[in-house]
């Protein structure tokens, strides 16, 4: 499987897609951690959300994006949306040729090892929950853990609306949490690229005895180790350049963008990666 | 304009379409008010949520849709959705070769009667709101009115979270219609097809001094005097067939779909509108 790198393939851009503006929370996390990685993400804002899709269609969906990415020259492929993760992560493997990560398994395997009772809830849309991508993983990293799942179809249309500090949130969560809570986890997932931005609130509602795993970070420090294993990290340098391609104008593209990534979006361009167009 | 109606013609379906399932509460209002007509619905849910789209986009969708519409034989086209009514209403109109109508306008309408001081609220999604639609339409009906728009983004997730007599849902409310209230509004018009559903609870909010508006009814109403207008009311007899096709399985479309059509829904198809496809 592993072969000598070219040194060119080294600075080659990290490619990153989701089905809309959410997975910019876990490219936030990949320029934090690796600066010096040049990075090209695609946001499928046309057809947003994936979530309520049939798995062949989002199949579908994840392999033109795939494509898209490749035809960037990227040397690595990061799924930061849960749904295609859920659905497609062999299939985009299988089309890619280069080393493919999507959020299930880094943000699953942060929580197997920082839990200590083995009970660990997991938080995400109705597509994400529903797919059961989460229980799936479970056994191969923690046979005795049980998981607690919970979706909270709110929280993203919350994030949107800036409700982050708000006491409809907290309403809100303290609805979806609290069964969760009662089954006594220790550890919680927050498998929904929104859901950094609620982690303070989160975090009172949960209290100080049940850890967070944000699969955003978590992913950026898998993708790290992948560099690092598969000879594909960039030598270092000063910041790399970031390049934004989405499907559709979105309403509100440049506060919710600016939101969700922390900052300015430059270099954007509006592309169609419909095969079937 | 008018012509000669031929017999046949008046026992040919009503067509209506939305982008997803909320239509449905418009296709229920239709059946009850009309039990004589047949119907076909057109639910896109492969493409839902039109809002945050383009407008070249939503243009085309629709008119993927009424081409399929006129395909099973429709005798007028109801646009069950505010986003495609406001941005392609007359490119549907031009289409069609067939009587169209929109949400818009009969919610707007009734509204305008209705009011006494002409202090009017208009609630609906992001998208319905930042597109001004009801506010085009004022003059034309009552020139001293003054509309108070509110987008309320959260009411369909609330609404298909099946929240619709919750405290989350109140607050929301109250913050939402705080500042219409405080504007003086005698009148709320729910410009959204999934709001009927929270009818209950937004009457206790806004009191009983506010009269609420529900563009599904209103819209029923003006395809009634438009049927009998045109001469193309169905001849009365038994409640007429009901056929629906959605563009994509949506996940919880029994549950969803029930909910807001207030029974079951039977003939369902799943078929394709692309014409890029």
């Amino acid at each position: 499987m592993k072969q000598a790198v070219d040194g060119t393939v080294r600075t080659a851009p990290i490619g990153v897609f989701d089905s809309g503006l959410g997975g910019l929370t876990v490219l936030r996390a990949i320029r934090e951690r690796l600066p010096g990685e040049a990075t090209v993400y695609l946001g499928d804002t046309a057809r947003v959300p994936y979530g309520p899709k049939a798995a062949e269609t989002i199949r579908r969906y994840a392999i033109e994006a795939t494509d898209f990415l490749l035809d960037k020259g990227v040397k690595a492929v990061v799924i930061a949306c849960n749904t295609a993760t859920a659905r497609a992560l062999p299939d985009v493997e299988a089309r890619a040729g280069v080393p493919v990560l999507g959020v299930v398994e880094p943000g699953w395997s942060a929580a197997a090892s920082a839990s200590g009772t083995g009970r660990i809830g997991v938080i995400g849309t109705r597509g994400t929950i529903s797919s059961r991508a989460y229980n799936r993983v479970i056994h191969s990293h923690r046979p005795d853990a049980q998981v607690f799942e919970q979706a909270c179809p709110l929280f993203v249309p919350l994030v949107e609306e800036g409700w982050t500090d708000d006491e409809v949130t907290r309403l809100a969560a303290e609805r979806y949490l609290g069964p969760l809570l009662k089954q006594g986890i220790d550890t919680l997932v927050l498998a929904c690229t929104h859901y950094p931005l609620l982690k303070p609130l989160l975090a009172r509602v949960v209290g100080e005895n049940v850890r967070l795993i944000d699969s955003a970070e978590s992913t950026a420090a898998a993708l790290e180790r992948l560099l690092v294993s598969e000879d594909l990290a960039s030598p270092s340098g000063p910041p790399a350049a970031a390049r934004y391609y989405v499907t559709d104008e979105a309403a509100r593209f440049d506060l919710l963008a600016r939101r969700l990534l922390g900052e300015e979006v430059e270099h954007l361009e509006m592309v169609s990666v419909d095969s079937t167009g």
